[in-house]
């Protein structure tokens, strides 16, 4: 498959590269051994810290010759353990890449490297009056690059999609050390097969991605936060399709069932939102106009829930103070993760339809297997997308039940085992419960032929 | 490639589907002669008319033996002349394909087979509060598969994105006579690579779309229409910023520049809008709740707009019969094209930036080029797609020098081609000006991969 080549592997990538963007210092490495997920870590070899595309591009046709499995590493922010090294790889970092290269401030585009942090494009383009929507718990760490690979979610999925809805133009170093340049900056093209869309959400298992043009919304004015208690989970999609309708801006919608609040409340020091408990709890966000038609348009949809007896009881935010306050349960979840360790955390995709019957029948057999352990549901109801949290655990044979149990009933339900976080090493077991043969046949058919060498993040997403 | 069988095609065929699926008839073959394109008419020597996906496995996997062209068609309204057959070729047509199989009216998705009529899926939601927003003029012909084979686009994509962001699973007749079945339900799936992407937008190169898991909005309670007189292109590209914003509700937002307006009105025989003519105008459309709020939400952003200089001039319509007034002119496109033959109509997408300049460059060079012929612009500006009307001309020469004249101001903008119609026989000359070598032997390397015999739709879209 490779040649054997007589210059060591260190010595080649540094004449391709310089010798300054390699290195093999065991701090650096150790810096690199592993992501936020459960992975087991593992220093890589050597570290390849790339400044350009060409660089990147230069870095894979050298292990390509030498067959050397390599580790691709944004912000090293995921939780499925893509990025973390396994034995015998070396890791190839984005962090260099970090320029955010051309702003069309009329039309609400931007082209950046892979490396820039989420966080910092968010800031750059508040500045000019636009917006990224993309928001999750990481946004301080993780880099657009790695959100592209895996097709970040996050909060606000309902109304401005996932990262690939973000991006309209994308560039990639493949592993035979071609640029694919495909850096298209309009929202509508149909000029054949769109290639972008093989590399966004498929973990880095066909190339890099060295570049990406997104597309930005307008900076909206003012956020209305509310947080609603219901009856029912049918309750819940009654009001969510309501909302839907009658308020075009509405961008969160999270579920937490009455479990996860009382958890939530424990373990952040919360006071209750409600006097009373409620099965379940819609927290609802909508983003744009500043003025009182908005706010006046939030009350009055929600007015008319209640008095229809779909919403029980409603708060809704006067203050930043009182929205932060309303967010505080849904955001303690880091907490909630530290404090039931070691523990099962699921994020998986169910269809509207079956989310009741689901987590009902989770929720029985989870108490019935598990009666001393916590079991927590919450999610983003407007996608489908269900977390469940569960532990602590007595040990890895019990996980291990937990995880078949869950992805079980997932795909029994005709859902997805991940929404939002990836398959990585951690799920790459369970891929196949709801990926059938013939997909993953053309997944490795795809991935045999952009990458003969099998370079690039081996051993994740496909078994 | 392929073997010599014995039998014939048509014998072949009649034994895996049943005879009743095989067609000979020189009438029917006439009715599968042409799309609503140029291309020119070919009748196929078959047309195969399938009942059910595994049908059409069959089929595909008798023609890949057989090393057999064939043309796959949906409602036969494409623009770019995919579905015209070619010499030699068979027609497989989906028409038979027309259940519409499921409907989770909670959650708002909905499985289809790909010869449901678009038309007659919007009405069969709205009978459930439900809404599928794409919208074209061929609606009541054009089918749901032949819309994800082209990734249909249409007014309101600059809300609801195009018909790649409503598809939530597909299923796929391949070749070798698979069914890649991935009928997914959920929002938010990142299980491996995303596979249904490669067939979305891909004009029936890699395999024939059966099914669709559909995403749907709730039906919205009304709409507000307005059209805004504007001194310039900056105003228009300023007022969309705004309306976004303002107006989460904003579904439609089509520029017409003054001479598309004059002439409109002239071949439909218009009273013009306003008293004065104005250099740009743009049609507004949001959807969204029935109440004041959103008419008041409306009237105030226009109003700010006018105290600002933004917009000169607006209507905003008061009754139903002023807003079929108001899209008068822009629904007009069907008279100007009968009244401009032959012409050239392009459906190229130009990033926001660079507009103005690209416009005003265009209509120069045409007009001193061609100083007897009419050359009219218009477009969804929310979406970068530009539509230019030019003609009549004198010969088919004349024809060519305008579409180099057009794509290369195109590809010099930094544009594309084709923003919804796709390339086809039509515009497969031109692909090579915005799509880049690497990216076409990927391209040509995945087809390989997928239809080695080259059965499905070839001599299309790639060169």
């Amino acid at each position: 498959m490779h040649a054997s080549p007589t210059m060591s592997l260190h010595d080649a990538l540094s004449n391709a590269l310089g010798a300054d963007r390699i290195s093999a210092d065991p701090t650096v490495a150790e810096s690199h051994a592993a992501d936020w997920s459960d992975a087991p870590r593992c220093a890589p070899s050597l570290v390849i810290l790339p400044r350009t595309p060409a660089e990147i591009a230069r870095a894979l046709a050298v292990l390509t010759q030498y067959g050397q499995p390599v580790a691709v590493q944004g912000g090293l922010t995921g939780l499925a353990g893509a990025a973390t090294p396994q034995a015998g790889e070396v890791a190839l970092s984005l962090a260099r890449l970090n320029a955010i290269e051309a702003f069309d401030t009329a039309g609400g585009t931007v082209t950046v490297q892979a490396g820039v942090v989420l966080e910092q494009l968010q800031t750059h383009v508040e500045a000019e009056g636009w917006f990224f929507p993309l928001d999750l718990g990481a946004r301080g760490s993780c880099q657009l690059g790695g959100n592209a690979a895996t097709n970040a979610g996050g909060n606000r999925v309902v109304r401005f999609g996932t990262m690939r809805e973000r991006i309209l133009g994308i560039e990639v170093a493949l592993p035979d050390g071609t640029v694919l340049s495909m850096l298209n900056r309009v929202t509508k093209n149909t000029t054949g097969i769109d290639l972008k869309q093989l590399f966004i959400g498929s973990e880095g298992l066909l190339g890099v991605i060295t570049r990406l043009v997104l597309k930005l919304e307008p900076k909206p004015a003012a956020a209305q936060t509310a947080l609603c208690a219901l009856g029912s989970f049918d309750a819940a999609a009654r009001l969510l399709k309501t909302l839907r309708m009658r308020l075009p801006g509405l961008s969160s919608f999270e579920l937490m069932w009455d479990d996860f609040m009382v958890a939530a409340c424990e373990v952040a020091r919360l006071k209750p939102p409600f006097a009373t408990r409620y099965p379940i709890y819609a927290l609802v966000e909508t983003l744009g106009d500043a003025d009182e038609d908005a706010q006046r348009a939030l009350e009055s949809a929600l007015g008319d829930m209640i008095e229809g007896g779909v919403i029980d009881d409603v708060i809704i935010a006067q203050s930043i103070e009182q929205t932060k306050q309303l967010w505080a349960a849904r955001e303690s979840v880091g907490e909630l993760l530290a404090a039931t360790r070691p523990h099962a955390a699921f994020d998986v995709g169910v269809p509207m339809d079956e989310m009741e019957r689901c987590v009902a029948s989770l929720r029985a057999r989870l108490l019935e297997r598990f009666p001393e352990q916590r079991h927590l549901f919450f999610g983003h109801l407007g996608d489908g997308n269900l977390h469940v949290l569960t532990g602590p655990f007595a040990d890895d044979a019990a996980l291990l039940a937990v995880e078949v149990l869950v992805y079980e009933a997932v795909r029994d339900a005709g859902g997805c085992i991940s929404a939002e976080h990836g398959i990585g090493v951690i799920k790459r077991p369970f891929i196949a419960l709801t990926r059938s043969e013939p997909e993953l046949d053309l997944m490795h058919k795809i991935k045999s032929m952009i990458d003969p060498a099998s370079i690039l993040n081996a051993g994740r997403v496909i078994p």
